[in-house]
């Protein structure tokens, strides 16, 4: 098959991506994340299935189903198998203690389901991602209706809401599940569970973008090897 | 204008509803709740209105949008309006320390948006809601993508999820917003406050149907008189 591209060659991200691919077995239900490392991982099991390998996948976005379409990737859904064995996704910032921040793609809502559903959760990044602690804006999906509400509340924990504006339509970003994305500047985010489960609690928030269940980050480096961290 | 008449008519109802309409004062920003008791507020300010009250309203639901526009009440938007006087609204049940469950309608994650928007939020129902504590079942909103994994997770804290099934259409409820309702039953639920905190971070939910902000409930009785409790 042909090789994907989607955003420039990235030797850092096409090794992170090709070398999770490796951790999918014969049998496997994957979920497939959404971004660019992780589009290398769905080219990649592509070409395994291709030469044989037997998997099923759930997607995260319409983005990730294309791909996986493209691929040859059987698809399936969360309602018929609910539980994954695996799930590759990319991340925009990851911590030390393998907290990470999601969402620049604005598909957290649903890839948080899915490495939720997995047994196994491995994010796959190039080294750029990689810092001591967390302090990227947190993206937040928000219910059109609660816009003005939420900006509120995010001020009120100190932070700075921006609205997400699309760049190829007028006006905001729409997700892909009809809602607006507000980009969260929290400053440095000393304990992420306590910030994740405080944000959690605000109405008309659908889901943040800080995830604290990753198992391991595959980091793709400039020489073209692969650091795992777990 | 005519006396609206949700679901038969109900003394109790109609006392609280009403009852509650005198909190409203001209040159408010009302919320209007959703349901069968605050169809009685709506009709009743619809009335004021018609007599000179000056207010302006946001809706929580196609239904109190409707109701409202019968009624003559000229409307606005949490985008135009973020911050509100009063909202009013009704409960499926009511305990001591005016905790409520809400959501019969599918309308609570709105209304919680709508009343947590509001100086002050007040319920109005007739006294079959009371109950010393809450162990009505808790209506969840539920991405569709996620009902799997809602489901897990509300059987996993000891609880009981049903998916709310439409009666005029096949298959599913789908809310407002577009989701679907999953009906959870907790048993008894000590506090309120842990609970809604609890769920809150199951990825998945967009709300879920206890309100732990209400600031008095007008409760109408059989004989026709409101009993306030604050």
């Amino acid at each position: 098959m042909k090789e994907r591209n989607p955003s420039g060659e990235s030797p850092e991200k096409k090794a992170a991506g090709i070398a999770a691919a490796d951790l999918v077995e014969e049998g496997m239900v994957v979920g497939l994340g959404t971004g660019s490392t992780t589009a290398y991982t769905i080219a990649e099991l592509g070409r395994r299935v291709e030469e044989g390998l037997d998997i099923i996948a759930v997607v995260t976005s319409y983005q990730s189903e294309m791909l996986a379409i493209q691929a040859g990737i059987t698809l399936t859904s969360l309602a018929e198998h609910p539980e994954l064995d695996i799930a590759i996704d990319g991340a925009d910032q990851i911590d030390a203690a393998l907290n990470v921040i999601k969402g620049g793609g604005a598909a957290h809502t649903r890839e948080k389901i899915v490495s939720m559903s997995a047994e196994r959760f491995v994010v796959v990044a190039d080294e750029s991602k990689i810092s001591e602690q967390l302090d990227h804006y947190v993206p937040l999906e928000v219910l059109p209706y609660a816009k003005e509400y939420v900006s509120k509340q995010i001020f009120n924990i100190g932070g700075s809401p921006e609205l997400r504006l699309a760049s190829r339509k007028d006006g905001p970003v729409i997700s892909d599940n009809g809602n607006f994305i507000i980009d969260a500047t929290l400053g440095l985010i000393e304990n992420p569970v306590e910030t994740s489960a405080l944000i959690s609690q605000i109405t008309g928030i659908v889901e943040h973008g800080i995830f604290t269940n990753v198992d391991e980050v595959y980091i793709g480096k400039k020489n073209g090897s692969v650091e795992i961290m777990s």
